[in-house]
């Protein structure tokens, strides 16, 4: 039986493309390393037609798959389990750009090209595909939209779903549905293009893409700014909105514990503001400009002034080049890494609206300094969406390893019933993959459950795609 | 049977809101009196509680529910159909404004809210709700975000889909889910939002939306161009993306018979560039701005200045006044009116990516003037968009009752063939209702009908909210 399902895979991409032996771990372990699974085969079409007969023929089989593009997901939804008997269908080999239509503002591409390479495509092009994140050389822009992937720029772009047109999908059953579209306005019928986008490859599998586009900004710049409490932060949003209008693309906040360890673990980076006194946070904002690099400037400065005046800036600094853009943006995508350095820690990508933003942390941080002594809180992220990195480090010098093994269960629980007393999410951009499939039972309402099982029941009735994936098996 | 559902009815939401007797024609005939139903009975619950109630009620007795708000739409799918059978659940007495959160910029309002009660809302707080359209006075956001409305600020600010953070819902089953949220990102399974989004009332009943906000814009400036070509107007709105960036939040097209139907039929109005030789359209922009109308007024100078040079603008005005302003606005909004009262025709509301609608409407203009001799092309709408009212009038002079009667079934076919062979849509923001939904089955892909038909079987398994809406009865 699964002899001649392989025999039927490898006449389907030709036998180089169907892998069962030497190391898989690329495939078979997922990005964070929490779980390592053991797949039947890694199966790599190269063209949509290709995509359709293997999905054909494993439904035929009774075969599981679980589809992947560059397995860079946070939550395991993308490697097989342990079973041995699910089949890892691998997107990467679909890589072209199909077409770029400039008066339309729009790209189609294919599921497996790399996130980088469609920015790089538009931008030859002269236009912007706006959709940023610390994978974009690893990750494909299929798993962007399986997952409806987040990043830095969602305050004025959106989420990887804002950014797409329409879809080319292969159903459960193995058809095929060219719904790729370059379409704004399209009101017929039910919308199945945002039913897959973030699905998670449970509900199809995404083979191509129409993409928004955008014009270039003429100028991007970058501010700094120390505020003294995450009140003022929000007040400076606001603020920011009001002044800036769509030329505000960013707005991150970082607290000091979090810069701290940047000081810490990267000496050679400058740290502007690093604990500086009555200044708990730290906010990086960007503006992007379609006029020139002084109107921007000029803009960002009298912001400044009027934030000073308000009293929810103590100081600020506007970077006078691009390379002192970049390395502002560089101290805050360090701070991962200046963790990771600093020990194993907790982990949680949360969403509250911004306007309870400053009640949940007091309202947290309390709870985890009564609840788990010592803990330390690296709270940094994308405060323009209302998410934040909520992360949870050992006590200095304690056992980390030690720490997660006994703490994590209870850290998850007092963090997300705070985030849900808030009215907040658990999963504000990682998705929900195999690792937050029972948090997901716990915090969603079980009548919106109940919706999303019958379609998946509807759509995927012997449940091949992805088992155990955003829903537990049943 | 019958008797004994009347009166759990009534007990639910009090005698005076189940209406049975007297004169129902406000909720049983559409909007635009192309059908005309016989209700059971039409039923106004006071509260999200009650619409619950009510359907849970309707699903006891096997009874099918229509629901409603301000019964504005143009595709007949709120009213009932002739068997009197089908109970009309009106959602106007929910209408409060629950609460405007001006740090997150979003709002929560109940379903039967009117649009412009939502705007004016928002705008008190100092604050913009950009959803605009010709109904805005008696449309509620409920059926908008039902039906996804569009309109005229789509360009900048999305359909209604993109304005919504959240919804409040009654299942088919009468349960209730608060999905309600003010979060901008939140990954937690499927997104059961947009999947009711625009599903007409067939698969739950939105009983109150999250809204997104943005700041007001400080200046708001209109400019109406002639241009040479639609090509010429096409290559205008690239140029206009490039140098008003987000700016941009208008970008209307007219063709020259359209605008002379308004000249003919409100001669009070003065319509610039009316009748100009080789000027076969015009276009109206919106320019808005979060600085200053001098701001506004220089970018949009400049712009007119490269378009000039470019040779894709003939002549222009930029409107001096709020006034002015409005009087151009006034113009392009004008045009189904004085087509009204040139006579009856066959409306349009297709979409076609905008680099294809110059050879989209070369091709059809062609195919309609040698397959329908005499017929008048009334052409306008959002370019920006990509969707057109692409209108047919009877031929000058004609028996325009006679011709809808002998041909429209017959333009039907060959506007929306032509829009199928440049990749475009046929209910662009009109959506299907009962009227398009033969249409439905005709143009879209056998793949996507048959997931639809399998979502909506999974969730109204009994196929009790809005039958033959958007699919056909099976």
């Amino acid at each position: 039986m699964t002899a001649a399902l392989l025999d039927t895979l490898r006449q389907t991409v030709g036998a180089a493309h169907v892998l069962t032996e030497g190391d898989l771990s690329a495939w078979e372990q997922d990005w964070r390393r929490r779980q390592r699974g053991r797949a039947l085969a890694v199966v790599r079409p190269g063209s949509t037609a290709e995509v359709a007969a293997v999905v054909r023929a494993c439904a035929a089989a009774g075969t599981p798959l679980v589809p992947q593009g560059g397995n860079t997901g946070l939550s395991v939804g993308s490697t097989p389990d342990d079973s041995g008997t699910q089949v890892v269908l691998s997107l990467t080999r679909l890589n072209r750009v199909r077409a770029i239509d400039a008066d339309n503002l729009s790209m189609t591409v294919e599921a497996g090209c790399i996130l980088q390479a469609v920015q790089q495509a538009a931008a030859q092009a002269g236009l912007l595909f706006p959709l940023s994140l610390a994978a974009e050389g690893s990750c494909t822009i299929g798993g962007n939209l399986a997952t409806n992937a987040g990043g830095t720029q969602v305050l004025r772009y959106g989420n990887a779903r804002e950014l797409c047109l329409g879809l080319e999908l292969v159903t459960p059953q193995g058809d095929l549905w060219d719904g790729l579209s370059g379409l704004r306005k399209d009101n017929t019928g039910y919308d199945l293009r945002n039913l897959l986008i973030g699905s998670e490859g449970t509900l199809g599998v995404i083979t191509a893409a129409t993409l928004k586009l955008f014009p270039q900004p003429v100028a991007r710049l970058t501010a700094w700014a120390a505020v003294p409490s995450m009140q003022a932060a929000v007040q400076l949003l606001a603020l920011a909105h009001r002044h800036l209008g769509a030329g505000l693309t960013g707005f991150e906040a970082m607290g000091q514990f979090a810069l701290s360890l940047v000081v810490r673990h990267m000496p050679q980076l400058r740290v502007p503001f690093a604990g500086m006194e009555g200044a708990p946070w730290c906010v990086l904002l960007e503006n992007s400009d379609s006029e020139s690099e002084e109107h921007a400037r000029a803009r960002f400065e009298h912001l400044m002034e009027l934030a000073f005046e308000d009293g929810c800036v103590l100081d600020a600094v506007v970077a006078e080049s691009i390379a002192q853009a970049r390395e502002l943006w560089h101290v805050r995508e360090s701070i991962p890494l200046a963790q990771a350095q600093e020990g194993l820690n907790i982990k949680h990508d949360i969403s509250v609206a911004a306007s309870r933003i400053p009640a949940f942390i007091a309202h947290t941080d309390a709870l985890l300094a009564r609840e788990v002594p010592g803990a330390r809180l690296v709270t940094f992220g994308h405060l323009g969406d209302g998410n934040l990195h909520y992360n949870v480090q050992a006590p200095e010098g304690g056992d980390a390893a030690a720490f997660l093994r006994e703490q994590e269960p209870r850290v998850n629980a007092l963090v997300y019933d705070a985030v849900a007393q808030h009215g907040g999410s658990f999963s504000a951009e990682h998705g929900v993959g195999t690792l937050k499939a029972e948090t997901l039972v716990r915090y969603k309402s079980p009548v919106a459950l109940g919706m999303m099982r019958a379609v998946k029941q509807a759509l995927d009735p012997h449940g091949l795609l992805n088992p155990g994936c955003v829903l537990l098996k049943q």
